[in-house]
């Protein structure tokens, strides 16, 4: 790693190029002014690479984490990790490197999706159990699983800020005689079709009145684009695990 | 029954007077200029209300209905039965004495739902199956089924536009891994929470776009002004039996 | 004043308790298991009602205010003033009579606006100009203004959260060839129809993706149950003038 | 013209297939398994163009047309016009040249906003003018007009529907002390913000109720989407002017 790096012109070397989301930031890149200090993929020379970024992103697999963290530290560089599917040890491995490098990991990198979180937790915590809570999301015919990620996401938000676990709060799947709204549950419900890149709303019902917080993606470029910010800010942040909400001073 | 009456002043008798609907109707029927013949409950004389009403209105039990219906033969006063829980049997009854008078029941009363189905039916029938749908309504907490009774309404109407069965064509309770939303399927979700007087949305999902059907009610009080709409247009009609499109004219 | 009330049996006196908002506080006091003191109008003797109230709450009119607040100082009752058309004048003695109790004046006791304002300002704090905002409301046919107060309040709370003055950067009526939207400001839309309580949407709108921030009132029966929800706050506390997000701990 | 072309197989020519729309049209003939049979801009050949398509489609220019529509008319292929800026005296020369080729014209090719307009008109039909008819529209930063070309397509459609006419009963830029709604008249309202490709409701509202019709763009390919399927769908018709709504037999 160079200094030579300004927040708007820092080199970003992209682990997982030719895959969706590293052409995606690729291009990104371009627009937010950074730079392309490369791209790799599998077999492709981690260390090379890394010797020429201010910052790396990975989007590569986890079975290429422990490699990707290893170059990282030995250049004292730091990274953003969109990997999904990452298991406990994989987060052992990357609370290990974060000793010596800063380094980002997220299941999310829309900016608009973490302040929605943000804004969902503060609510939850400041509503009494008398609102209800139901999240409700909308994506593509194409989605094999329900709920989305990012709602349970959105719910685990909404459940730290009432202060109770989701697990045991959630209601899913509603169909049928159900009786009447169980007090103090976080219910979802999933819409499926045509091409939605991701449509996530979390409302809040009372007796009278009643307060939604929406986000809607337009396509993917977003969790691309939230990147791009997400390494500019990492860089020459000191050696420690970081997290998006971070990235917008939440 | 007396032809005193005219479309705005038409003497109104209720049927369930007492009840919640009852209640509301009562105060519809000043608001839309008619004046208010009568109201009985369980064990009132249903013969001389009719006696002195242009229409009844009818929101008590299935078990009064054959006694209530052979009251209207008698007069000659039409009548509009929006009593729920209706079975084989009852709707016999119904056609039996469409006979000798006209007979207008439905399950639904609000003018906006009759409308939206009407427009649901008719987007269906003109969009290819490549255009997804999905229904889903808000309803308040005390609801014990899903989906509601107008959501599956406009399921029919949807079904019926595309020309498919409902019943083979439902997918409710979308939870878990649930593979690419199957072709030509319709979707239901329900949200539940505070006082939702009801909301039902139908969503027509392509690649690209999307068009949204959606009524929603701020309270229960539209299902009385529409009960009482269609007491005035059913006064003077021929014997038979009608439904609420026919009222919109649709 | 007693000290005999708890928080959930404390007695409330209403000034103006004959107008529209009297009459719904009176309805919420007793849904909150609070007591109804009792309520006087124009001429009604204020001091007697102090004195056997715990708190006031005040939807009267802005001529009243003085006497008001001079008989809830002699009697050492706190005070919520919900009165509208208040000018600098009241404003002055507002905080001079809080200097002796606790008062609480605000336009909107709505605490899901009062909530939603609070995240909108959160919001525009943390998320950067390249974020437009765009404020919408809707509110039923009778409405004389646009935008509606509660409009103008949230338009407050994002301009402050993202530190520029409202009327420097407000974009209202927008129509015709307006050019491309200009950067910065904070765009104003109303809808007006039927007996809608009044709905409001804040979006934040960036490349490819939005966050929306909503409130939906079915009722108004929301801003007398606010306003009851205050006075039980405000019961006890020491002499200061409060505001709305205190009573949620915003 | 050949007669070769079936309706999956069929040759488009382009005219204007530098433009945005071009471009778009290009990729929506692969998608749509058509076959793209050549592009002209400026000075290009038009008459060797129609010579080897079986339709045209123009997203050129005005200027262009009169030239356009003799290389049609000679060759005897079938015209799709999307060119927007057209004058009465152009619309002259469609009528004229139609009666020779199929030809349809028109300023919106979504399949999605023909069937909305569609279902606006019918609904404006049936309902009384109790209900206050709103259109709202969301477009990106730099649209320099307000309210949407679409938007007054909608507008349009509710006004025929009531058989009312627009321009007398249009209601923009509402703003200030406006009074109360005025009865009968179709408000407009439009956001701007971000990289929005173009939502619209038409709102229905009466008391207790509304009904709201609402179309959404992700992005402009829907447009060439649809223009692809207008050009499919004319091919082999008589001439004489068509419709988008004739596309989608409404």
């Amino acid at each position: 790693m160079t200094s030579s790096g300004t927040s708007s012109g820092i080199r970003i070397g992209i682990i997982g190029s030719a895959g969706r989301m590293g052409q995606a930031i690729a291009a990104a890149i371009a627009e937010a002014g950074a730079t392309l200090a490369g791209g790799i993929d599998k077999d492709g020379d981690v260390a090379a690479l890394a010797a020429h970024s201010d910052v790396l992103v990975d989007f590569s697999s986890p079975a290429a984490l422990e490699g990707n963290l290893d170059a990282a530290v030995a250049a004292g560089v730091p990274v953003v990790i969109g990997t999904t599917g990452l298991e406990e040890r994989h987060h052992f491995l990357i609370d290990h490197a974060a000793e010596r490098i800063a380094i980002l990991q997220t299941g999310n990198t829309s900016l608009g999706v973490t302040l929605l979180a943000h804004l969902v937790r503060e609510a939850a915590s400041r509503l009494a159990e008398d609102w209800d809570i139901e999240i409700v999301e909308t994506h593509h015919r194409m989605k094999v699983d329900a709920p989305s990620g990012t709602a349970l996401l959105l719910g685990e938000a909404a459940a730290a800020g009432r202060g109770i676990g989701l697990d045991e709060h959630s209601e899913r799947g509603r169909d049928g005689i159900t009786g009447k709204r169980e007090h103090g549950t976080i219910g979802f419900a999933s819409l499926r079709g045509g091409s939605v890149a991701g449509d996530h709303s979390v409302m809040f019902l009372s007796d009278g009145e009643r307060v939604t917080l929406s986000h809607m993606a337009e396509n993917r470029s977003i969790f691309a684009k939230g990147a791009v910010r997400a390494c500019q800010w990492l860089v020459g942040k000191p050696a420690r695990r970081y997290t998006m909400p971070e990235v917008l001073d939440l």
